[in-house]
């Protein structure tokens, strides 16, 4: 597949407050805005004159005359380039205010300022990568932990798109085989002796495609943290909890009730296992206007958490529990809820917990037993190791087009059991075969590319 | 000046959150280290044999053969690189893992993380530029607006260093006439004729010392931004209306008295001259301990301004001025106070300012006569407009070496009106050009780089 673009765009490719910015150019006019804003220090050098994958010192000028800045910008040209395209890359000094003069003397040239992941989805269009490949680059820019690393990688280089292209070349020889059965059918002496092949075959499929899809629990798991919420009551401590995992100051912790209003999250790394916390506003009776809207936002959070820390102060923690626990248990079913004795050394006798409830004491302030806490929480996340090799989806496109491919291949299975005829069941294969077609790309809509890559940073 | 490293330097040279990561390594072995953790995707090729000013595309392999990330890597060769030495840039992905890990592995390999502005302290040292060009690499990348980028980037190209250098040559002209008198000073007879033109140079060393020394109150207010404080009474709308000038929401705003605990700042552009606004906690006596340590701050806050915003809500200004005046009038000598009346459209009568107060009538939530304010900020700042070819001094460590420069040549006015002797006028200038020396590195201690270098970002 391959897609010609007549606009050559430009973008901002790296975040404000580096040493160094660096500006995109990519299109067929690429190197010629480049150069017309760019006087090389060696004189009689042309920008147009220079090799693919060379870099030219130089000024960028500005309309008056000015010097813009001192740069270093490299070439590359059609196709060897990200995107396919004749590009440059300007390497400048990484003020805002360069990075923007410099892309608007750009656009004054003629250059469009770039969409969201323009650039990769014009290497996808361009057939450097398939669609499946071009979202784990934003995933791999977006990677914060050896997990998410390791799976957007694979996914990246192809690791994924391998798999389904196997599935699909098992759904080919099912096809050929029902085809087979079909150009047969007349002669109804015929024993379908194959049907037992083809019912191997639809349940390896099936098994396979529920595997992936299954694994969209730990990858999602793995791509944006096991969700944790930290709750109680006002003045347990847990900003200080809060604080005291993520080892910094992110909240601010006072002693006066009520102080922290906005739901603020972070996360850490453990054992390899990304957590992400939420931390609360303390849930009690209140009629400040912005802490109850706090309070509402709480128990939002605790429908999305899959461990709930609850933290109770060890020296009344039994009326703590008494009090709050009609409002707090009903949100904790189906998740792992830890209640959390905090204050420990300053309670004589530390409260019997309620039967069934798992449960630690510490004190966040003085940091003792956080050790144990973490491996609690580890233990509580529920995730599998994961190697280089693993396939693991991570991307709710494609589990959601994963569950359509299920369905349909079950389909299959539940035709064979009613003895349907070959003509059905191929249809549900061709459907099957479409989903797993869309997630690397082969028939995506415009609508669905755009969505896609609206969700990517500019300048990628 | 020469200086040769034997140490190999590495940090990461972007920030955050981009589309693409930075990665720099400078020094003898930045080629052989680079090397070693890269492999070239074209077979057979090795990044040691590649020519300088080149890119490479290849994969970042870890020490378990997985790879780490798909990059470009740029190489450059002593003495024609940013810092003089040999050295490589790293294009990655723009993820905190990757760059972090490519930056472990570089350490493994024996190269030292760099310290904040090592890359240009190197630059400098191998005379690639002088110190007052080096500082300027700082500014420019902290530049925010076309003002300080242009004296930012004048002084990089040397501008400034030109002037002093300009300076120095008057000075050395100074000294060579002295010695001329010294040579004949045995011969009483001989008039000292040349005592006009020697005071009339000293005039003129003064006269530009003297110019530049001044020119640091406008340097400043450019880089930093001039510095304006917003008070009032609790809920007389600062929140609202640093939000209406800033033209979004930075503050939160609320119905409740005493939301804004924190001092937020924040710098907007208006005419090209930077306005650096302080919000602050509402003034008013108060029992809640976080809102007077506010009340503190504000006060403090009020000292630093060049420009005050007492803003008064119109339907109770005679109330809130006079309660307030004796607390705030002492604080606002020597410093524009501009009374602004807010929530106009709510009140029936204006009311009358005290005589001689600059004021204005405003809406900070409707936006009403926001225009009429900016201009009166704009006019009250005092600044004049910048060109070019202008050397004004914007660092506090090159203010101080002028402010000593000057006054060494003014003690030689002085010896001069009393006729001292040709040895102390020499004396003087000695030390005027000593402190000159200073600005561009000539004669700096190794205290002194350190401290300028520790102030500028790692990566550069």
């Amino acid at each position: 597949m391959t897609a010609t673009h007549d606009d050559t765009i430009c973008a901002i490719a790296t975040s404000q407050g580096g040493a160094i910015g660096m500006i995109r150019v990519s299109g067929p006019l690429a190197i010629a805005y480049t150069s017309s804003i760019f006087c090389p220090i060696k004189a009689g050098k042309m920008l147009e004159d220079c090799k693919a994958y060379s870099q030219t010192f130089g000024n960028i000028v500005d309309v008056d005359g000015s010097i813009v800045d001192e740069v270093l910008v490299s070439l590359y040209r059609a196709p060897h380039s990200y995107t396919g395209e004749d590009s440059t890359e300007i390497s400048c000094h990484g003020s805002a205010y360069i990075m923007q003069r410099i892309l608007k003397l750009l656009i004054e040239q003629g250059c469009r300022l770039a969409k969201p992941g323009e650039y990769t989805q014009r290497a996808f269009l361009n057939g450097k990568m398939d669609l499946s490949q071009a979202e784990a680059v934003a995933d791999l820019i977006a990677s914060t932990s050896s997990a998410n690393h390791r799976l957007a990688m694979n996914q990246m280089r192809g690791g994924f798109s391998q798999k389904l292209t196997e599935l699909r070349d098992e759904l080919l020889k099912f096809t050929a085989l029902i085809e087979l059965e079909l150009d047969f059918s007349d002669h109804e002496d015929i024993e379908f002796a194959d049907r037992t092949e083809l019912r191997q075959l639809a349940n390896h499929i099936e098994q396979v495609i529920a595997h992936l899809v299954e694994s969209f629990h730990v990858g999602n798991a793995i791509k944006n943290g096991v969700p944790v919420a930290i709750i109680g009551e006002t003045n347990a401590g847990k900003s200080t909890l809060l604080n005291a995992l993520l080892g910094e100051e992110r909240a601010i912790v006072s002693e006066i009730s009520g102080t922290t209003r906005d739901v603020i999250e972070d996360t850490i790394n453990i054992q390899g296992i990304t957590f992400r916390f939420i931390d609360t506003a303390g849930i009690r009776q209140t009629t400040d206007a912005i802490e109850t809207m706090g309070i509402e936002r709480t128990f939002q959070k605790i429908d999305q958490a899959s461990i709930i820390l609850w933290l109770l102060d060890a020296s009344c923690a039994d009326r703590q529990f008494s009090d709050l626990q009609a409002q707090i248990l009903p949100h904790c079913k189906d998740k792992q809820l830890i209640l959390v004795y905090n204050k420990e050394d300053l309670s004589a006798n530390l409260p019997i917990p309620p039967s069934g409830c798992q449960h630690i004491a510490i004190s966040a302030k003085k940091g003792t037993h956080l050790d144990e806490l973490q491996a609690l929480l580890v233990e509580n996340a529920h995730l599998p190791a994961i190697t280089q090799a693993d396939v693991i989806v991570t991307n709710a496109r494609h589990y959601e087009a994963l569950t359509h491919a299920l369905d349909a291949i079950r389909r299959v299975q539940q035709g064979m059991d009613l003895g349907v005829s070959g003509d059905f069941l191929a249809q549900d294969i061709r459907e099957c075969i479409h989903h797993l077609s869309d997630i690397v790309g082969e028939v995506t809509t415009d609508d669905t590319l755009q969505f896609i890559f609206s969700h990517f940073c500019v300048g990628k």
